[in-house]
């Protein structure tokens, strides 16, 4: 079997348009706020949950990879966006593909991300489950919570992300 | 007018439960997901947005406060939750009072919060606009979007709160 490594790429919001939405505040508008004293970066994401369910806040606590790093698997939520947001601004890596039938590896894009930059999924994105590369720090997870089956996944095999400067 | 100074008490989930939800990890029960690689902190607050709205998720920046501080009003969002999690674990003071009529100074609560964890007020919670203790950091607010008059205020005076040790 082979070994093909994903290349990682600059992290632009046109870049992941496809896949979702990024939460940050460099160079975005905003409006104030409380008297003028706060400025609010306002709907950076929606979170889609349908109509029988609700959003929900959770914590990840992920072990850390090193990297080169055999990828396991894609998965996507059908039924809801799925957001990660850093809490200590540690680095990840996004793995993600549009949605669609199960992605093959020429559409696996992968970013990384070492400026405290959040995520949010749109629902069905394929993505990678958290790749973490430091052992500090949380994740805030917004996602949905109700009934239906959200969750589908999808097993890869002999892709790689590269060494990488963190 | 005489000024009145509110105490800043410790913050435990039992003293912060009439008004919300605490969002960190800290003794927190947990499952692994991704075949054991990861830690999740499920549910630690649900978003409320009612059967007519949904969630968004925000940055806020606020301009940051120095101690002593005069306070300005309480606010509550009778139709939906309002979350703030700060993203540099920034220090932060909030004074909540349970939801119900308008706050006497009696109803008020303040607690300051050094750790990184985030609150969720739940909805009808009065509660001060963000108070940051420190010019860096974000912090990602989740929140109710849709119809309806969602903002109710309150004026305060003479209420003031204390040096405390950052």
């Amino acid at each position: 079997m082979t070994t093909q490594e994903l290349t990682l790429e600059p992290l632009t919001a046109e870049a992941f348009t496809p896949f979702g939405d990024l939460i940050h505040s460099h160079e975005r508008d905003y409006f104030l706020i409380n008297d003028g004293q706060c400025r609010r970066y306002h709907r950076l994401a929606k979170v889609e949950t349908g109509t029988d369910g609700g959003a929900i806040l959770s914590l990840f606590r992920p072990r850390p990879i090193s990297l080169p790093h055999t990828l396991v698997l894609m998965e996507r939520h059908p039924l809801g966006s799925q957001a990660f947001v850093p809490l200590a601004g540690q680095p990840y890596i996004v793995v993600v593909a549009p949605p669609g039938p199960p992605p093959a590896v020429a559409d696996l894009h992968a970013f990384l991300i070492t400026d405290g930059t959040g995520v949010n999924y749109h629902a069905g994105t394929w993505h990678h489950p958290l790749l973490a590369l430091s052992p500090g720090g949380d994740f805030l997870v917004v996602d949905r919570e109700g009934p239906g089956h959200n969750c589908e996944e999808h097993l890869l095999e002999g892709i790689r992300l590269p060494v990488a400067p963190v």
